[in-house]
């Protein structure tokens, strides 16, 4: 895999806050990095373009929707995920596990894979390891996941271990399964809340060689302290020298909180999916445009904000457009939104490059109520 | 109206076409032109930035729905419809007359005005002559419609004949109203499908001094026969030194025939309404990229054309971008649509620039079926 590497640049003085890049073929992706999601090839509402403007330098993409919907092979066909979305730069896209055991129904699991009903139209599939890395390969994506058996919260103990067991065994078979062409495969540490089984996976699945690590099982319904308490166990348990990426996680304050405990690489539909609703993310917290208050209120979303929507727009406008169910509202928060997080990640970056990352944190955390 | 005037710079050799240009304080408008529609003060799924960047120089807005949501008086205190939308270029308003018989319910119509019931909440409202001049004051277009009486297709000769009669009493009305600094008002000629009709109409309108004059109540149902045949008869009826503004009309066959029978102005919501299903419009005639045919058709909407969409985009991608209910195809098929649309009109205008129109026309006809 020499074309992808992990260099880390720097530590924070008081923890485990890690500065680092990722050196792909298609670029690099500074870390600690936020990937906007673009489930069905595209980011809601956005041109690739935008997305890049908003200092993306990476996105995710889901397996499961594109094996579905258009399926893999018309993406080979058109040359791959990048071309056929017109996205130029490094694509993560996961395994499809975590949609099949999340949108899909009628699932039967065994060590094959998982047997299920399509959320579209209801047919049905077969997923498992091997058919999960050639739906990758077919993608073409520069970052690929290894099959996974999440275990949603709560979740016994017995089952928990079951689980993880399972994704241990699947993902030496996707280690080994053919990908494409430069693309990395990282392994997933499962283990629910449970402290023992987050060590039991984390030593499982580190001990086979992936070229990035990730934590999955968190922020699927318990308590954030459980979830901080689980990955301040699991960061330690990861090689220093190799990503690590918390899946599924990217609201402002546990962007902090999980580079506090060691994660490079987030990723959350949160920015992207509330826009979609009115709701703006800001660095006091979350502001509902649609709200009669701001009927007349003619400043921007966020006094300061440098994005394209807060330089040209009114929250009097935004709601507006909500109101009147137009588009383009949708697609101005989505840009704010994006903006927001993007910003904090980068402001997290600067704050471990200056060695202020503690300062950086509690500041940000006296001005923002989650 | 110093700061509004049109200079008549050509006319084509075999007929009516005329090439020419509207000066007003916020930039020119080069003639014959298409002016996309922004009904909730947004054009459908595009920023400002776009739709500048299409080659639009002006376009229209609707009073109806503005004085419904967010009110006019919100617009005013955001500084007026340009600055609430970010909008610098020129705006016509409609009068609101069309929406009121189209889209309100329980309408009673008197010399005073009209009663109607909202489509949005079903609340009661009034708007008459006085009313609609107040409202397009408040939100600062550039060109304010008279408040009219739209006779739909078919209507009888004595109730279209009673309507245009009344469309002239409005008309006065509104010439002698107040209107916001710098803004031009055009009257509309009525008179359905009677050419008798039409010509009584003209005379009455065209007796008033408007710096412009409208021809409405066409393509409101009536076989586009009929309405070249009306267009053929009134156009001559109106001042030369006058822009000419045919309202409702702008597919690309309607361009052609209509600027050959002396129009100046179009709007039309044809462009970015089918854009939400997917029809996309070419210089072949109309392409449904939902089609199944279209799957794994690697090739851009239109071989050739140079918009953003084209450029980047394949049908194969389009389609799976509708199929999957994304909002990026609505807005890719918009580009495409508005960028086909301005470019009729800009061929149209080089058409009669060079002495070609007819050449072109029949060039363009050879190729399009509608």
């Amino acid at each position: 895999m020499e074309s992808f590497n992990f260099e880390l640049l720097k530590k924070s003085a008081e923890g485990k806050a890690r500065l680092g890049v990722i050196n792909t073929r298609r670029g690099k992706i500074h870390t600690p990095a936020f990937m906007p999601v673009g489930t069905q090839a595209t980011v809601k509402t956005l041109t690739p373009e935008e997305v890049e403007g908003l200092g993306a330098e990476i996105i995710l993409s889901n397996t499961y929707h594109l094996y579905l919907r258009p399926g893999q092979g018309i993406v080979r066909e058109a040359g791959g995920l990048h071309r056929f979305m017109n996205w130029r730069r490094p694509i993560l896209t996961d395994s499809g596990g975590f949609q099949v055991f999340s949108l899909s129904s009628l699932r039967q699991i065994t060590d094959e894979g998982v047997y299920f009903r399509s959320h579209v139209d209801g047919s049905r599939h077969f997923i498992g390891p091997e058919q999960s890395m050639e739906i990758q390969a077919a993608l073409g994506s520069d970052i690929a996941m290894a099959f996974d058996q999440c275990s949603p919260y709560p979740c016994s103990y017995e089952d928990t271990l079951a689980g993880l067991e399972r994704t241990t065994r699947w993902a030496e078979r996707c280690l080994h399964a053919p990908h494409a062409p430069g693309q990395a495969v990282f392994g997933i540490v499962q283990g629910g809340v449970y402290p023992e089984l987050r060590a039991r996976s984390a030593a499982q699945i580190t001990a086979l060689d992936f070229p990035g690590y990730a934590i999955g099982g968190l922020s699927v319904g318990e308590p954030k302290a459980m979830m901080y308490e689980n990955l301040e166990l699991t960061t330690p348990l990861l090689p220093e020298s190799k990503p690590r990426y918390l899946m599924g996680v990217g609201s402002a304050d546990c962007l902090w909180e999980g580079v506090e405990r060691g994660i490079d690489m987030f990723d959350c539909v949160l920015p992207t999916r509330v826009a979609r609703n009115g709701t703006a993310l800001t660095w006091e917290g979350k502001l509902v445009v649609r709200n009669a208050r701001y009927a007349r209120d003619f400043s921007p979303l966020e006094a300061g904000c440098g994005c394209y929507t807060c330089r040209n727009y009114t929250r009097a406008y935004l709601r507006h457009l909500f109101n009147a169910a137009e588009l383009l509202g949708h697609r101005l928060l989505t840009i704010h939104n994006l903006y927001f997080t993007l910003s904090v990640m980068e402001r997290i970056r600067r704050s471990i490059e200056d060695g202020r990352f503690q300062e950086e944190k509690d500041a940000f955390f006296r001005r923002y109520s989650a």
